[in-house]
């Protein structure tokens, strides 16, 4: 028989996260938004408070929430440093809210108020009794003045002023207190956990010398190109030393030549392993080199960590008993059968040495960010114990701050949305497998209207070494383009693998979903300044994102409303709406499709009637609309999408 | 670094209400389903079990669970106690049943198996050593039996068998094996909580001399009435003593005339409170004569719990402070202003002593349930503290077994929710309001397929002394008739005001939803053989509720596809699906309408071309259909609504 007197019920508090058990993620600069049902057992008034901790201090910082509908309630703030805050709500019946309605609506009705305002006035100066100053003093004093003064309508104005129960709430007992049996933690990141532009490349295949295998000098050649494209981020295979054992050949066959270089991400040889560097690409020094001059043009460098190793690693010697050994006394390496993967030997995770195990492998992230890295690609996460990396996610937060990882988890959903929870900064996602209209807006919808948004931030990619999708198979321009648009426009965080993407390489292993003479064997020849190349298009795309605040988030996405299935428009807003972009794409790439758009113009506070312009920042064309529906109309052979920024006249 | 090699996730128990904190509800009889997402981080096999322990043993039994799709596993059972039972799941990752689909998979492309077959050997072998005697022994010894027969294809069928892993399973080290981190509860309850028809009436108007004040006497006489009409409940507004200040007279008239008998719901005079019994309907003994009578007619009475009081009620002098006085020494009636409810006087919740308080209102229940009563419809909970009825629940559940509680809720949803997962066994609903197809279906869908099938059991009402609904109003026999069926065939459990409904009392007060010349205020006389009343049909549907285990579930229901939004088609079927009832509905009440249903042949195994009857046990017609669309007409001048038992021929 505890608290029987907090007769507020405060529940499905929302973001949380499987009970409390994982943070929701945020970001500076990003509006965060607490809900909750708080009801009580009356029609009496309830004020409710989201209550917040910054990290490193001590009190609670209260917000006023707000009833939005139905016992739904709601509150938000924009942090501006990052850092583990902590959260939760607290409400109370207010008898003096309550007063106040109750004299609003007697007076309306003729009704006495007499015992209403004694009621009120009893609370003050019993309140300010017990205190020595402060507002309850004030209140009590100015009261007895208006009581004095005898002008009742002056009394009554000045008791229903909300100072009056915002002064007494701030004194109301705990005893009749509700808070939240929760309290709640969310992660606040840097920017870049939600804004970023990755763009990938094999340092191998960017000699000066074609044909030559690549080094980090001359990815330093590359940085003023990809920085001027718009990119910030630049991700590099696996740049460990390669193991010989089953290393594979071009088009993934079993017997290598022996000059075929091998996969990165078959890891070691007897030249080291996770915290060593492939010899050709150059040494630690050649690494840190090309670090600091990314930093120069606002570029990060992630790593791939791909926790496998070849049959060469030095792990496998040093520690035979991280791994799985059969009766025949080999090792066993991966396969699904009967799929195999030769050149790949897993951890055994579940060695009685898991502890030693997990701890060298976080050695690893350490490594790495003692050198200067800060985001990382995570490989095929999901074939590795979710357990291990809530730990290990936990340890590297706990040790620096802002390392980004991105987990490469083409996996079931529950299984991606999981690695989000435990940790993961972003995500691949199944963008590239989505083709049609209604399949965009329900992926959506299902990232950023559900649950899935205080967690899971997609990261969406055109095309990886891994996946050439079938719409590009075989494609030309309009369908390079349209993919490039989705990704860039619909999420905030996207990427490319470059060379291939910007030179439109279409040719599919035949049968299959990957490039034909794939990069991840050999060593390509790429002629960035082949005629038709999409860099100009890249350019301007990457330059809309990163002068336009509307398309730095994901979360902020509406679809409208337009009567053709080839044609999908959507609109992005900056938090203050100063910033309206409005993207439309043509899913058709070869003919021309039209229709008419709604836009919602009283949400702009835009009148019937009244002009204003849409401003195609892809085209360099300004379009003066008015009312809610207007025409618009894309031909793949020339103007293939609009990214509109909305502008009052 | 805990647990490091429980490489299993398990997730998105269900049903888990509240993380825990409120149990699930089920019956004896019917299936408990259980389901979760579990997956590991690997293509490797999983056996998962739902684990459950009895009230009262300390074992828990385990129930192997079955992959759905997507990660989705589940497990159910059917309750044959009351009680409160734990369950969980727990889960890992088996090694033998991996080998065993590697065997399968290798075998089907050709490759070698000789290492799988001799890692099983060795697990059993391994494990054989550890175990004195047992299954392991046995299947050790079969298998060096067979290998000494040098019979290889006999030795792979024995070791692909699902006794290996089925019984090296039980050996699993704990050290390998998720549990759910939650214990979680289901309260067992027995069969009238989920079955269940309501009979209200006033005793007071039930006297042999119409006009004077009806008596228990009186209600025993009407038990074979009751009884033969079907319905197992038979429900009294409160039977206590009735106030005498601003007591209501005829249609809630401010001033009552001296002969007036005042609303039931003020209880309680110098004659006593709540546990009293007005002295015009009979002595304690007489009620308990009257329990006793009702359970030779499989009926059970339910009493009203309306804790509130009249001004005249004994607790206002001997416990002035469970009440809210004013400045002016007046003691708060209920208002929401500007509504003013004179004859009633709430508690106040908030009161220093309120655990005094809520110890006399839980005396309350305990005085009745020892007086023989087991079902109480409570009044307004919603208007009481959650936090009060949950203690008040959960302290009679501890002392008593199979109390039923009818929340009357007639609220916002979240509060009529909140009080199911507190305690309530059963709710009043918003059937009252729902008038379309798309609207039923819409609710029924709530109800039935989202988390509220665990915790709210709805209790459909055809009308009460509070609420005559508009399609009632003026109505004519087919909207009763719809009203009726509605209510007994798509909830199991279901009320109606009696004397009001058979005998077709449509008049409404002007411009409110209530009833003119309200039973609540007056003794009215209700000519129960005027023709044309209902008890005909009412007697019919009662007996096609009790015949057919299929309308003895709620959450059983299917809609089916008809082209026609007039019409509505739903089936139920019994667990074992051994009895299906598909019922057909026409909601115009003055025209013809037909139309083309699609019955779910496939899932009845019926095959096309193959004749099945539908037999219409309302109208006691047959009918025989072929194939899945079937040609229906409702007409309500004659038959108005088909209850269709599906026969295989």
């Amino acid at each position: 028989m505890k608290n029987g007197r907090k007769r507020v019920v405060i529940e499905n508090l929302r973001p949380e996260v499987d009970k409390g058990k994982y943070y929701a993620k945020c970001t500076v600069g990003e509006r965060f938004t607490v809900q909750a049902d708080i009801f009580a057992d009356s029609h009496d008034e309830i004020s409710a408070f989201l209550i917040v901790k910054e990290p490193g201090l001590n009190d609670w910082k209260r917000i006023p929430m707000k009833l939005v509908e139905n016992d739904l309630w709601e509150a938000s703030l924009i942090f501006d440093k990052t850092g583990l805050y902590k959260y939760t709500i607290s409400a109370y019946m207010d008898h003096i809210k309550t007063l106040q309605t109750h004299i609003k609506k007697k007076l309306n009705a003729n009704q006495d108020i007499s015992l209403e305002i004694k009621m009120i006035t009893e609370y003050v100066s019993s309140g300010a009794n017990k205190q020595k100053s402060g507002g309850i003093k004030k209140l009590d004093a100015s009261i007895k003045k208006l009581e004095n003064e005898k002008s009742k309508q002056k009394l009554i104005t000045y008791l229903l002023d909300p100072i009056i129960y915002e002064t007494l709430d701030k004194h109301c007992s705990a005893e009749f207190t509700t808070t939240y049996e929760n309290k709640l933690t969310v992660l606040v990141e840097r920017k870049e956990s939600r804004f970023s532009s990755w763009y990938e490349l094999f340092p191998r295949s960017f000699s000066k010398t074609p044909g030559k295998h690549g080094t980090f000098k001359d990815c330093e050649r590359m940085l003023p190109e990809i920085a001027t494209m718009g990119f910030n981020v630049l991700y590099f295979p696996p740049i460990h030393p390669i193991g010989n054992t089953n290393r594979k050949g071009k088009n993934n066959a079993i017997v290598a030549n022996p000059d075929d270089p091998g996969s990165p991400w078959s890891i070691g040889s007897e030249l080291g392993g996770h915290k060593a560097i492939h010899p050709e690409l150059g040494t630690m020094k050649d690494f840190q080199s090309l670090l600091k001059k990314a930093k120069d043009y606002s570029i990060e460098i992630s790593l791939d960590i791909a926790f496998q190793c070849s049959q060469d690693h030095p792990y496998i010697k040093e520690h035979p008993e991280w791994f799985l050994w059969r009766p025949d006394n080999t090792i066993k390496y991966a396969e699904n059968p009967p799929k195999k993967y030769e050149d790949i030997v897993p951890f055994n995770f579940e060695t009685a040495k898991w502890q030693e195990l997990w701890k060298e492998l976080e050695s690893i992230f350490v490594f790495w960010i003692e050198k200067g890295v800060r985001i990382f690609r995570v490989d095929n996460p999901h074939t590795k114990p979710y357990v291990f990396w809530e730990w290990l996610i936990a340890e590297i937060n706990k040790k620096y701050e802002g390392i980004i990882f991105l987990a490469e988890a083409f996996t079931r959903n529950k299984k991606m949305y999981k690695l989000a929870k435990i940790g993961f900064t972003q995500s691949y996602t199944y963008f590239t497998w989505r083709y049609t209209k209604k399949e965009f807006i329900t992926y959506m919808n299902e990232l950023t209207k559900t649950g899935l948004k205080d967690i899971f931030r997609p990261n969406f990619w055109t095309n990886t070494p891994d996946i050439l999708s079938v719409d590009l198979q075989h494609a030309k321009k309009p369908s390079f383009a349209n993919r490039l648009i989705l990704a860039a426009t619909l999420s905030s965080n996207y990427g490319m693998y470059g060379p291939a993407f910007e030179l439109m390489d279409n040719e599919p292993f035949p049968g299959k979903e990957e490039y034909n003479n794939n990069e991840k064997y050999e060593i390509k020849i790429w002629d960035r300044n082949k005629p038709g190349n999409l860099r100009e298009l890249i350019t301007k795309v990457n330059k809309i994102r990163n002068e336009n605040e509307a398309l730095q988030s994901t979360c902020n996405i509406r679809f409208y409303e337009i009567h053709n299935d080839q044609l999908m428009v959507y609109e992005k807003f900056s938090d203050d709406k100063s910033n309206i972009i409005i993207v439309a794409v043509n899913f058709d790439t070869v003919y021309k499709q039209s229709g008419w758009v709604r836009i919602p113009i009283n949400d702009f506070k835009i009148k019937s009637d009244e002009e204003y312009v849409m401003y195609d920042l892809l085209n360099n064309l300004s379009f003066t609309w008015k009312n809610e529906w207007n025409y618009i109309e894309l031909n793949p052979t020339g103007v293939a999408a609009h990214i509109f920024r909305l502008e009052r006249k």
